[in-house]
């Protein structure tokens, strides 16, 4: 077994302060929302000095902030040479961060605050483009080659796979099999006629 | 003019104290969420007593879920003989719905807490369930008249069409003009190949 160094050095008791508060953190945002987040109670849950706290972060918003970047895991790039196995892949993968991930979980969270939390609300705004932008790629690749026609606005098409799928996961609050993400993506891809 | 005679006799006084903590329970789930509501803070903010609050109500969560039940505004029955000006009607009152409600304010809360709050979730349930009734059967009106194909699978056509509105409104936080819907209905009766 090989070590592998940190490309820096960072005492170890600081990275599991962080870490502990950025999930005491967490869990506070996912039981009772953005408005509920104070310092005091992020200290009690933590068992982190409330001092210590605020060295890192002036303010709870910093902190939920954070908090929120902290879950931004990166969409996969997937390129299969077939545009309908490529959506149907990254909407199982959007699928599984809706119904089964912390992120998931935020979210609703996340979309009630950023009405009064404009710094949220452009974090969000990043974060969901940044998400989306393979999914995009992978529409954009297949208007190259031919598979879908040209001048296609690949964002609204876009649009069209996610938005049912978000809309059935947080306002519908039903499971989505992946009968349903095919039927999804051969009616965006071939209109009602598809099935 | 007329006077028209209300169904039953109600007290004046207990229809104004209802409206009062009602409307006192709306403002704090839209400011802060499900988990900030008390009877002490709806008592405080509305100016009636808490005791009489119980009387009508046994508990936060009963007076969370009529303030919710009352914003519960019918979604119109549209029949223009034409499916894509029906969808567009449609989404056109959704999308006002969603940008300009309070319901739409409330949304995002009621979404977040549904995930603690499983009687919270069966009314918004059956009340999603009701506003998408008139969408649907316009749908099943099209088909009847051979305008879309038989065998077309009515609630997925409008989860293809709701899901984007509101992924846009509450995910993406972007406003939605004229255009968009349009490139909507379109591209859910057309494929990607209409515009």
């Amino acid at each position: 077994m090989t070590a592998v160094a940190p490309a820096r050095r960072i005492d170890p008791r600081v990275v599991r302060t962080r870490a502990a508060v950025l999930a005491a953190t967490r869990e506070v945002l996912t039981e009772s929302g953005f408005p509920a987040l104070c310092i005091d109670g992020v200290a009690k849950r933590s068992g982190v000095a409330r001092t210590t706290i605020y060295r890192h972060w002036p303010s709870a918003a910093a902190l939920a902030h954070e908090a929120f970047r902290d879950l931004a895991e990166p969409a996969p790039d997937i390129d299969t040479g077939s545009i309908r196995d490529d959506l149907l892949a990254h909407l199982r993968w959007l699928r599984t961060a809706l119904e089964d991930s912390e992120w998931g979980r935020l979210l609703p969270h996340v979309v009630a605050a950023s009405h009064h939390d404009p710094e949220l609300a452009e974090l969000h705004r990043a974060f969901g483009a940044e998400r989306r932008r393979p999914a995009v790629a992978a529409v954009d690749r297949a208007i190259g080659r031919g598979e879908l026609p040209a001048g296609l606005d690949s964002d609204a098409l876009v649009d069209r796979l996610a938005g049912p799928l978000f809309y059935r996961c947080l306002v519908r609050l039903r499971p989505t099999t992946d009968a349903d993400l095919e039927s999804l993506v051969d009616g965006a891809l071939n209109g009602p006629a598809a099935r």
